[in-house]
């Protein structure tokens, strides 16, 4: 048996997330496995880097599985994007040594949110971006985000109320990039909670509103309860960009 | 009666293409009537500066239509907005002189045709482009493209057999945008012949896959017949991007 790695970009819009999951039908997963079988004619497990929700997009997630395949990985990665919908791409193959696990080896991922702030409406990129309606005070936010910079507690931005394991996270940097459309948050970090970039991007929204001060961020991350954080933004705007098996160098990637 | 001018954006993709005509149900012209009427209470005509096919999108449209509106030409705007739905935009509003045609009155106009040239699959842009698999020898293109330059009989790139005006027009440039991923084809001209953006896109197409060569070009111009010129490209590859009203000063658009 083979382990292979697939770099993956998909429109998450159409998808009832990555996951299968009891009943839930429409899955990422479940697609891709399907395909896989149909290749292969194995049954085929394949685990993704981390789930992504509903509606949620990725360009650059990664998912490994093991197969007996004779040809060359190139020509995996051609029989399986022969087969994938157009919302769905492989984007490259590796064969990586047994061990390699897409989730267990992941050291630190990229996300990014897009917020419109244009009042043209986003006619190209509805599916890809949160339109925001009021004037974003840029400043406050940026301000707000240093708060979030380094280890903490996320436990306030996390929607798994029964999660028992660690919520400490480390956030690397967090970018904001300006375009007369949109403005992108980039968010580094070594590991991120259910639905955490989505709550960190809607508790700094409403900063940007004036609805929260910049210089509330630290009680909201000694609150430790999701009440204390704001509201979560929805996961049309969220993008998996990259997923990094090597340490942290710091530095935005390519 | 006031004469308002409006400019649209829209996605091509789920409609039967602007023009209302006879049976044919969900057009752009006919929902953009039913608004405005909603709005108004008035049945309003509205007039485009062309027919856009199905499939075909837009970033610059221009439509004019007459209608009684005693608030700004801003909040007519607003009330139109409100009711559009997340594929088609306002962008601007403008009251004209009653003379003020959007076709008529129009000098000249730009469209472009997108090329998605990457072997990795448009994920996110595959609605609004033509994934073309073989290489392209982009300089044979832009050499064929110089023979279109200037006044010309396209008949050989008109695809109504049965048209009786001339079929004389000028096209004042052909400017080729190349990114990473696409080849975007920028036309300038006082005004295309039924899918003449298309037929010309998928000649030129042709000789950068080296099925014909950049010297037919003035042969295909003087055959005056469909069947010289090459396949017509899909119209999702193409956009309205601009309509002037003033005459060409040569030079790309803002």
């Amino acid at each position: 048996m083979k382990n292979y790695k697939i770099v993956l970009a998909y429109d998450g819009t159409r998808y009832n997330g990555w996951q299968k999951q009891g009943n839930t039908e429409n899955t990422i997963q479940e697609k891709l496995e399907r395909i896989l079988k149909d290749i292969s004619g194995q049954e085929t497990e394949v685990f993704g880097s981390g789930r992504t929700d509903m509606g949620t997009h990725a360009t650059g997630q990664v998912m490994n599985f093991h197969m007996n395949w004779k040809g060359s990985a190139e020509s995996l990665l051609d029989a399986f994007n022969a087969r994938l919908p157009e919302d769905i791409a492989g984007l490259s193959i590796e064969e990586k040594e047994p061990r390699f696990h897409s989730r267990l080896s992941a050291k630190a991922k990229h996300y990014s949110y897009s917020i419109w702030k244009s009042k043209k409406a986003p006619v190209f990129e509805r599916k890809y971006v949160f339109r925001c309606e009021e004037e974003l005070d840029i400043m406050a936010m940026k301000q707000a985000a240093s708060a979030f910079i380094g280890e903490h507690d996320f436990k306030s931005f996390c929607a798994n109320k029964r999660m028992k394991k660690s919520t400490v996270r480390t956030i690397y940097d967090i970018v904001f990039e300006e375009t007369e459309d949109k403005l992108v948050l980039h968010f580094y970090g070594n590991g991120f909670l259910y639905q955490m970039v989505r709550i960190l991007t809607g508790t700094l929204i409403e900063v940007g509103e004036g609805k929260r001060k910049a210089s509330e961020m630290e009680n909201i991350l000694r609150a430790e309860s999701r009440e204390a954080a704001g509201f979560t933004a929805p996961s049309r705007g969220l993008f998996l960009r990259e997923v990094y098996y090597e340490s942290w160098k710091g530095g935005a990637d390519a």
